[in-house]
């Protein structure tokens, strides 16, 4: 019965969208169920007290709904929360960091010194939670963290091609370039909306890590070895954002919708509006 | 008695000290508590309900230590809350946006058929709350807005003399040019930090209107009509952010403080932070 329920995926955000996307492409066999805590967002200059709080409001929100296991795609929430969500429900729990360092480790498994970039939030970067994890996976691994703050703002406002955009980039990944990354970890659910730019500025060489890519292979293996899968086959073609996904926002519908349609290229079929408020989920109004 | 109480003073976050900085250099003999709601910023994605909530709840907290008038000097919420924060607390209660819009016009009072440009975050634009105050001014006036969505996080960032943030302000600012206002209000708390970048973008001869400015000017009024004015002279040479005003943050206290530093050249001496939610105002720990 655990094996015919959707996966849970929470963000701070539109960004997990990225993460969800990921999942979809690698599990077509799967159903989702998506929270964005638009209310909340960001949660990147947030302690680590709220941002603790927050988390286990959401995943406590999305477990009253029936899921099987949970995925934390937003990297701060991850990088401080995973401890606390595990303490609180009673599901296995996935985040975006640790899979994308163990990729960055693993593609670069032949190379005996290995360079690792990660470029995040600055407040991903200050937590060194990838560098931890990269060094968990590696001892001979020398890695660099570089924050990237006007990213996030330029990929919602979908300048995945402007000029200014390139030049930023230049700015802020300047001494990433010098250090020569063998792999380079987007430490950011956003960052793949901004992959073309990214890829162009360290060079052709550096292979990127989408964290949520990475994510949804270690989730793929977890299903498997949980005998969690859903053995009910989906018939037809499965398609972004159809009405098998679920998602739901903490507020502002309409702009999640306006934005999952610059990185997703579609909107949310079933979108509604909800609270997490201090526990007491209610559901405030629908949209769409 | 009500005279010697200090005037309240609420943002989403850190771009409010503009305003604060405004109401400091004009009201010398006055102190200010200063809340900056750094949980749950930004406000401008936020649903009319959401920062209805948000908004009661930090007025609440300001009319509870003890304030002689209340300054909205988020721009959302003064576009959205000001008649449900009036309706909540016994005070006076004064917005950004109708300073901001009447300055404009009075600027432009001699010329026949005024041309008045606004720039915003795309909330403070959609919410129409500067067309709609620089109309009740003036019948004859015509009016241009202009979201402007990376102004604020470039100025958190403190690029302001950048070439990618002139290329950006070019772009955003291409139709404004255009339109050639004769004045153009700077309708987001942040944006007098990008006031040297905006100038050159639209020309020398555009006046820029702060509404922090001009709401400072109309607390001044106020507090004369209301016989509001500290009658104790401060002695001593008032610094901003000295001891005699007091600041507060929801969230991450260190990131306000840094953030302030560059928007005023200096950090409050008393800087506490404080959890506003559901109305329970709890003390929740000291920084600094």
């Amino acid at each position: 019965m655990m094996r015919s329920l959707p996966i849970g995926i929470f963000d701070s955000g539109v960004g997990g969208l990225t993460v969800y996307r990921a999942l979809h492409d690698r599990l077509p066999n799967e159903r989702f169920v998506y929270l964005g805590d638009t209310a909340r967002v960001p949660y990147g200059t947030k302690s680590l007290a709220t941002v603790e709080r927050y988390a286990v409001e959401n995943s406590e929100f999305l477990a009253s709904l029936g899921i099987k296991i949970l995925v934390v795609a937003c990297n701060t929430a991850s990088a401080l929360a995973l401890p606390k969500i595990r303490e609180r429900i009673g599901l296995d729990v996935a985040g975006v960091i640790g899979p994308g360092g163990r990729k960055a480790v693993e593609l670069t498994q032949d190379i005996p010194k290995p360079r690792i970039g990660v470029i995040a939030t600055e407040a991903t970067v200050a937590s060194n939670a990838y560098f931890d994890a990269i060094r968990r996976a590696s001892d001979s691994a020398e890695v660099l963290q570089q924050g990237c703050p006007l990213f996030v703002p330029l990929a919602e406002e979908g300048w995945t091609s402007e000029p200014e955009t390139f030049s930023i980039a230049a700015k802020y990944l300047a001494g990433m370039k010098e250090f020569a990354p063998d792999a380079l970890v987007l430490g950011c659910t956003h960052y793949p909306i901004l992959r073309d730019v990214i890829q162009q500025t360290v060079g052709e060489n550096v292979r990127l890590i989408d964290s949520g890519a990475a994510t949804a292979e270690e989730v793929e293996k977890l299903l498997t070895e949980k005998d969690l899968a859903n053995p009910n086959l989906i018939e037809g073609e499965r398609k972004l954002c159809d009405d098998l996904d679920h998602f739901y926002v903490t507020d502002a519908a309409e702009r999640f919708a306006r934005v999952a349609e610059r990185f997703l290229g579609t909107q949310p079929s079933k979108l509604e509006a909800i609270e997490v408020y201090g526990g007491d989920q209610v559901r405030q109004k629908r949209d769409r």
